[in-house]
């Protein structure tokens, strides 16, 4: 195949967005609109829902003629045999889980995008140099169980098996994720390791989950890296005591003192440019007229620089414990009434460096795009660094809204990027065949 | 009997002690230090454990001679005759309910030192000129189902009786209050009314549940009055977006809108002389990398008058809205990013005017704690403004600590209190009859 041949290749763009929606009968969310596709996703991992949405998966791969592997996590690898299959595959990858009040196309693109890759070389009778594939990693929003990226982090050994299997589920009646594994019938034998199961090269297609390329004009992000984050438990320790008959003075108010600090977070994370947010937030005992004695909240900080992230951290452990004492600091404790004061305890939940991508496979993105778009307005291709904590290939979502029911992709931005990743995976799987990518 | 011999007349205070701690087998809580008595109270309103109390309450009062009734609220009404049973009873009245992580002398010992009074009636063969009684209250705490002293402010005609039916348990699997009353066998067929069941006086021993006593080295406070209160749910509306992926500029961050909004009542209440606190905080989705598109959280805010508690409400309502908007109000919003804005609701659930006590009340409480205490160190007996909606004779309570399981009232507060209280029922049922209190 020349590689003219290659870039006038085609994938089936209607094929994509009818497959895609389908799917998207497991774990319907909020309607949010009157169109037949405007309905959110709460396809929490390892749920029923999500154990619907991967035998389909493992159906379709089937039915394309893959060899499925599922590992310990829950990890589903399809492989697609390429003329020499003593190297491992070049991959599509993503997830089918989404938030709790998630929409259709945060992972679920990359996935549909990858079978459409896989779909689109049957019909073209492509045999690849080298095998390639699609998987489907568990639990990479990390709702559910909290930690993001956990399978795919124990695959990659920066995560122990043991402690992703014992992570608790959020929520009343936690359950183990091992637990939940087993119940949907996806724990399998082969082990969660980038050693034992080597992959070639990855490519995951996503929305970008922000509002640059949309305003920008741009079609295409070719990702560079990631930004680097950090996830804490905050835990404030304080006093119950009735809410009126105890005085400001005699209070040590858990949940004043965590409110300062989830504004104090933000503040900080304004002068350094860094980002900081809480999204989870519980507290004892839960009473209009009793002062909650303990707080415990999620603080999510990230930057595009490991050394920023660890600065803000240190600075906010610091100021943290002060600000629950009760000493004034960057505007916290200037008005009001001097309490008892607070303690203060972190917990570190995830540590994710920033990362940078290998150059060949920015070029196979970059190309692929310039084969879909022409090379002559090159703002629509544009390079980009990840805020979540994965992708390589962006396409726009509307007003940079995800994480949210209304969370939307048009079908020329998901055909886009589809068409994107099948180029880029057939371009790498030349160059590592020694031939021009 | 003469007034001397009146004076004469003690409860047994070893008595009153164990049969309280005896009741406390039924909804205990969190152990908080290593004595017997060391544990708190979980006791919710209605619960089976509720049922239990209730159960000993009525079948202790039938022991003592008691006629037994039940209103529509399941308030239980235990009445000991006197000379004339055409008048209404001179109550002692508390309640049995706890908060979710309460103590042992919140409600519980009013009840005690009310059956206390009878059994010592009956052990010295008092003839009372009017009947007396004790009240157990239902759900005064409004933990559970969330609106304090419900019941009996449906028998004040405060609250509709469908109103307070109709209330849904906090939590999951939410159930109705009168599905729990119906459950558990206290919906009584008396009408929950003033007016059709009325009652001559009502006295509450309580504990301070604040610092004042203890700090002063007083032994009882002779309630004045009840201090002004609203209760609202305030509602802020942002958008659900990804953590990593959308910068400040772009968020309508609800959690860290309600985060300011919670510092900012503390801070205005602090100036204003008033109190305010937020003691209950729900946000959705949930997720520690998904910024909180919505947040719900209680507002208690108090005062000895009322037009300070509405002076505080409009300024709190005019300010939270600017608040969310992003303006700067008061050091509210003049570090960090300006996001897109929230929107703020507000929802009054619970209005409790300042109530001012009867002054021959007042004078009764008075002059029974000089019986006990003797006249010449009057620090000892304070007049005082109560904090919480009820309580008419106070007993000190260590470190000024309720709600809490390690709240702690000494086995001699605890028989101070219930003497006292004793002897202002029979000072006003004398008092009625045109005798000298």
């Amino acid at each position: 195949m020349s590689e003219s041949q290659l870039a006038a290749l085609k994938i089936d763009r209607d094929r994509l967005w009818r497959d895609l929606h389908e799917t998207c009968q497991w774990g319907k969310g909020e309607r949010w609109g009157d169109g037949p596709t405007d309905i959110g996703m709460s396809r929490l991992t390892l749920s029923d829902e999500d154990k619907q949405a991967r035998d389909y998966f493992v159906k379709t791969n089937k039915d394309l003629g893959c060899e499925v592997k599922i590992d310990a996590m829950g990890n589903i690898f399809a492989i697609r045999p390429g003329k020499n299959n003593s190297a491992p595959p070049t991959y599509a990858g993503s997830h089918l889980d989404t938030q709790p009040t998630g929409g259709r196309y945060d992972g679920i693109l990359g996935i549909h995008a990858g079978l459409e890759a896989l779909k689109t070389m049957r019909d073209n009778d492509i045999e690849t140099e080298y095998p390639t594939g699609v998987i489907n990693w568990t639990n990479e929003e990390g709702a559910r169980f909290p930690i993001s990226m956990v399978a795919s982090g124990v695959w990659a050994d920066a995560i122990p098996l043991q402690k992703a299997y014992d992570l608790l589920s959020v929520g009343a009646s936690p359950v183990t994720q091992k637990s939940e594994l087993e119940r949907i019938g996806y724990l399998g034998s082969l082990p969660a390791s980038y050693a034992e199961n080597p992959i070639g090269a990855h490519f995951e297609l996503h929305i970008e989950q922000g509002p640059i390329l949309e305003a920008s004009g741009g079609l295409i992000g070719a990702v560079e890296g990631v930004q680097a984050y950090k996830w804490f438990t905050v835990s404030v320790k304080g006093k119950d005591c009735h809410t009126g008959t105890t005085d400001f003075a005699n209070r040590s108010d858990a949940l004043l003192t965590a409110a300062k600090l989830i504004v104090h977070s933000h503040d900080r994370a304004s002068e350094m440019g860094c980002l900081a947010s809480t999204g989870i937030l519980n507290l004892k005992p839960g009473s209009t007229n009793t002062v909650p004695g303990y707080v415990q909240f999620s603080l999510d900080i990230r930057s595009k620089e490991d050394a920023k992230v660890l600065q803000l951290e240190e600075l906010l452990k610091a100021e943290f414990a002060k600000i629950a004492g009760g000493e004034k600091v960057n505007g916290m404790n200037t008005q009001g009434t001097r309490g008892r004061g607070c303690t203060v305890e972190w917990q570190l939940d995830t540590d994710s460096p920033a990362t940078k991508f290998h150059k060949d496979c920015i070029d196979c993105v970059e190309r692929s795009a310039a084969d879909m778009i022409g090379t002559e307005n090159d703002k629509k291709v544009q390079r980009m660094t990840s805020g979540a904590g994965h992708d390589r290939i962006f396409v726009p979502c509307r007003d940079g809204v995800s994480h949210n029911p209304s969370e939307y992709c048009s079908p020329e931005d998901c055909g886009n990027g589809a068409q994107v990743l099948f180029g880029a995976m057939l371009r790498y799987d030349r160059l590592r065949a020694g031939k021009k990518s």
